[in-house]
C-alpha cells in the first residue's frame, strides 16, 4: 500500500479540483505585475486586456463559439443565475413560464424560485428512476408562454448525462412551429474535461462553466451566450464584458481559466479513458465487497468519473468521517449543501426514500488518481460499512 | 530624474492596485494545496474553511463588526448590487422608494435602474457644486415609502468624502419618528486604507468593499450586513455565507483580502500622511504650472490620494495618450467607463459642462509613489497641455 496517512486520497473532484501548477504559473504575472485595470487605456492595463482577450479565444475555441459570445463571471453559480434570470427577464413580455428539471444544481433551482417570487411560473420536470430526464417529459412541460428551458448536461451528484442535444432539437421544433423564442440553457459545470462542450453540437443558446471544476481557479466561471440571444444582465454597473457582466475583470483568474479549459479539452480523451477504468474498478470493487450497496444513476449515460452508492442503513455522515480518518476525501452529494442536513433533492426526485438519500456516498475520481488508491478506498469502505451497520443496529 | 521609460509611474490607484507581494504569499497555499471545497467536511476542506473564518475575523475587526456580519462576494460591483437590490427586495412590502445620489458608481446607479424596471421609484440626489451631498438634500428626498438610502463614502472620480455618518443619523431619526425601517448603505470601495471604516461610527447598515482597491486580489469583495438588516440574497444556490451569497468560496482571494484589509488599516495613518503630501504637491504643481487648470471637488473633504483637474480645451483622451507615452498611468475618471465616450456623470451632476467633463484628468496616488514621480508627472502635464491646446486650436 503506497498511501501514507499524511497524503489525502482525493476522490471529490466534482466538488472542486486543485489548480494545476502549470495553470497557476500562467496566473502569477497578473497579480502584482500586469495588474492594471483592463478597462484602462495605458500600456500596463492593455497587457491585462490582451491576456483576457486571449483567454476568451481559448475558451471560445473549446466551445466552438465566437469569442464575443463568452461572458466571464465569478463562477458556476453566477453563470447559472444570470442565464435563467437574464433570459427570463429579457423575454418577460413574451411569456413567464420556465421549464427546468428537479435535479438541477441549487444555483438553477433557487434562481427559478427567485423568479417565481416575481410572478414567473416554473415547471420542475422529474427524471426517470435512473436519473435521465426524457425528451418527451421536457416537451410535455412546454406551454405557449414558455420562454426558457434549462437542463443540466450532467448531474453533479449521480453523474447522469442528460440528452441535452435531443432536448434542444425538440424544443426548437416547438418554438419554430409557434414562431417564438425559447432560450435553452445547460449547466455544463460537471462536463468540462469529460464531455464534448461544442455549443453547436449541443445546440444550446447558453452554457455555464466553473473553472475550479477543471483545474482552474475558484472565483472564475463563464457563461456562453449565443449571438442574438435575449439577455438582460443581472450584475450591473460598468460596461465590462460588452455590457453583459459588470465588475472589474479578474485578470489572473480569467487567464487561468482559459489555460485550464484548453488543457482539459486537450487531455480529454485520455482523462475519460483513465477515469472510466478507475470508476469501473470502484463500482466493481464496492459491488463485490459490500452487501446491500446500490449504484444510483444510469451506468451507461454517466460521467466517466462519477460513482454514487447508497449503503442501506448507513448514515452518510458517519461514513464520511470514517473515510476522512483514513485520509479519503469524499462526499455525500453536492458540496454546496454538505453542511445542510437535508436529504439529496436529486435522489428524492429519482424516487428514492429519505432514508436512502441520507445513506449515499459520492466518489468522483480524477485522472491523477491511481488504481492503488481505488483499491485502498474499496478496502476502507468494505471495512467501514459493516462496522457502521453494526453500530446503527445497536442504537 | 530617476524614471526609466520601462517603469510605469502608476497614478491610477483608484482604478486598481497591485496585489502586495506579502498578500500574494498568503494566497498561494490555497490554489493547489489547501484547495478543498470549504463546504466539504474532510480535513483538506477544513483547512480552507478555517482560513476563511480567519479572513472573516480580520475583516470584521477592521470594520468593528461581528464576523457573522461579513459576506464575501466577487467584488465591489456585486456588493453594491446585492446591497441595494437585496434590501429593497426584502422591504418591498413596506415601500418601494430608494434614495441615492447622482454621483454614485454605476454599480449603484444601474442597480437602481434595474429596480426601477421592477416598479421601484428612485430619487437621485444631486451634490453641491463641490461634490458634497448635503444631509438636508437626502432628508428632503425621503418619503413615507423610502426603504433604502445609499450614499457613497468617497467618490471614485473627484475623491470627495460624503457626510455619511451625519446622513445616517438624520435618516434614522426620520425612520424612528415614523416607526419603520430605512436601511442605509454606503459604497466604501474608495475609502479602504484611507478612511475610518468603523461601521458603528459610520452608523450604516451595509457597507461595500472591493479587495483590489487596497492591495488585495481582483475578484474579491465584501458586503457588511448589520445583524437583523432585512436582506434577500440575489446570488442564490448553495448555502454558503449563511445563505446570503451562494457559490463556492474563493479561498485564496478571501484569504488575500483579509490580510490586505488588515495591512491597509494597520498602515493607514502613514498612508494618509504620505499620500496627502504627494496629492498636495501634485495640486500645487499643476495649479502653478498649467494655465486654466481647475481642481474639481472639495479640497477639504477629500481622499488623501485623489487629484482631479479639468484642463479647459483639452481632450482627456489625447492627454492620457501623451501621459501613457511618457510612462504615466492615469485616467479620465472611473476605469469602469473608460471605454465609453460618455462624459463623466459625476462632473455633470456637479454642474459642469459636457465639454469640461470631457477635459478632465484623475490622478490617484498610492503610498509607494514618490515626490520625484510627482515632479515628473507635473512636468509632463505642464509640457503636454499647451501642445494639446495648440493642436486643438488648429483643428
Amino acid at each position: 500500500m503506497s498511501i501514507s496517512p499524511a497524503k489525502t486520497v482525493y476522490m471529490d473532484h466534482a466538488a472542486t479540483t486543485a489548480v494545476a501548477p502549470a495553470v497557476l504559473d500562467t496566473m502569477l504575472p497578473y497579480f502584482s505585475e500586469a495588474f492594471g485595470n483592463p478597462s484602462s487605456i495605458y500600456a500596463l492595463a492593455q497587457l491585462a486586456r490582451r491576456s483576457i482577450d486571449e483567454a476568451r479565444q481559448r475558451c471560445a475555441k473549446v466551445l466552438g463559439a465566437r469569442p464575443s459570445e463568452i461572458v466571464f463571471t465569478s463562477g458556476g453559480t453566477e453563470s447559472d443565475n444570470a442565464a435563467i434570470m437574464g433570459s427570463a427577464l429579457a423575454l418577460r413580455t413574451s411569456g413567464n413560464h420556465i421549464v427546468t428539471t428537479a435535479i438541477e444544481h441549487h444555483a438553477i433551482l433557487h434562481a427559478a424560485e427567485f423568479l417565481e417570487s416575481w410572478g414567473f411560473n416554473v415547471t420542475y420536470v422529474k427524471p426517470e428512476h435512473n436519473g435521465i430526464v426524457s425528451v418527451d417529459a421536457i416537451v410535455a412541460a412546454l406551454t405557449p408562454s414558455t420562454t426558457v428551458v434549462s437542463v443540466m448536461l450532467a448531474n453533479n451528484e449521480v453523474g447522469v448525462i442528460e440528452p441535452v442535444s435531443e432536448i434542444v432539437k425538440a424544443v426548437k421544433v416547438r418554438a419554430a412551429e409557434e414562431n417564438r423564442t425559447i432560450v435553452v440553457h445547460t449547466d455544463a459545470v460537471q462536463g468540462a474535461g469529460y464531455l464534448n462542450l461544442n455549443v453547436d453540437k449541443l445546440g444550446v443558446d447558453m452554457l455555464s462553466l466553473s473553472a475550479h471544476k477543471f483545474g482552474g481557479p475558484k472565483g472564475a466561471g463563464l457563461l456562453y451566450i449565443r449571438r442574438n440571444t435575449p439577455f438582460k444582465p443581472t450584475q450591473v454597473g460598468g460596461a465590462q464584458e460588452r455590457d453583459r457582466r459588470a465588475g472589474t475583470e479578474n485578470t489572473p483568474a480569467i487567464v487561468g481559466m482559459g489555460f485550464a479549459l484548453e488543457a482539459a479539452e486537450d487531455t480529454r480523451s485520455g482523462s475519460v479513458a483513465k477515469c472510466m477504468v478507475l470508476r469501473d474498478r470502484l463500482i466493481a470493487g464496492i459491488s463485490e465487497r459490500v452487501e446491500n450497496a446500490r449504484l444510483n444513476g444510469d451506468l451507461n449515460h454517466r460521467l466517466p468519473n462519477n460513482v454514487n452508492f447508497t449503503f442501506h442503513s448507513v448514515e452518510a455522515e458517519s461514513l464520511l468521517m470514517g473515510l476522512d480518518l483514513a485520509g479519503i476525501a469524499a462526499s455525500s452529494g453536492s458540496a454546496c449543501t454538505a453542511a445542510s442536513l437535508e436529504p439529496s433533492h436529486v435522489l428524492l426526485a429519482m424516487g428514492h426514500s429519505d432514508a436512502d438519500a441520507r445513506s449515499t456516498l459520492r466518489l468522483t475520481v480524477g485522472p491523477e488518481n491511481t488504481e492503488d488508491e481505488v483499491d485502498y478506498v474499496v478496502t476502507t469502505i468494505a471495512e467501514l460499512i459493516p462496522r457502521l451497520r453494526k453500530l446503527a443496529g445497536r442504537l
